[in-house]
């Protein structure tokens, strides 16, 4: 037999997650600039308490993937960047926010059993 | 202003969310391993579908962060490797959910904007 006893799902719990959208950084800001119109770089950067290398990292492989645009422009003197959730950007969030709430739920069900 | 509307919390979304259990595939296989007293490595392999060199190297960061732990055995002839959650890696699954839940009620909240 697979285990000790039946397991609730012989699912993979980890189904319909993407890892462009499921890692830690990356979803931290999908889900910020998912609460506006866009969302100004910097403003990500403290939320997250990351730094603009690692932020810059995370913000260019959404962008690749077509789920945010950055835009660049300033405010009086200083250079501002923005970032924006795109229609696939929130389409993508929605998915994962799907599975992780089926995770969430899977967890809750075998909450149950102890070590 | 940081955001053309205010965001809805300026607070980071993924706060509490610990690498070494979010990542996809460790995220599964603790979400598994809860779900029985002790889960076959084999079993884990194909509910989700991954190659045994990516599951040992994800079981292995597990096994060293002390969130599973893993013996080996055999069924007659054939040898065999169980892996079991630890108190702490519980724990940690759970600290996870939690975060997740939190993460997907944030969501849920700004779904009324349409980028």
């Amino acid at each position: 037999m697979a285990s000790d006893s039946l397991a609730s799902s012989d699912e993979s719990p980890v189904k319909g997650i993407d890892d462009v959208v499921h890692q830690r950084v990356r979803l931290g800001v999908l889900t910020i600039v998912n609460e506006a119109r866009r969302v100004e770089f910097q403003f990500i950067q403290e939320t997250m308490g990351l730094t603009a290398g690692n932020l810059s990292q995370h913000v260019r492989v959404l962008e690749e993937a077509g789920l945010v645009k950055v835009t660049k422009g300033s405010a009086g003197r200083r250079p501002r960047t923005w970032v924006s959730v795109t229609r696939m950007g929130r389409t993508a969030l929605l998915v994962e926010v799907d599975s992780l709430r089926s995770l969430v739920e899977r967890v809750e069900r075998s909450g149950g059993s102890t070590p």
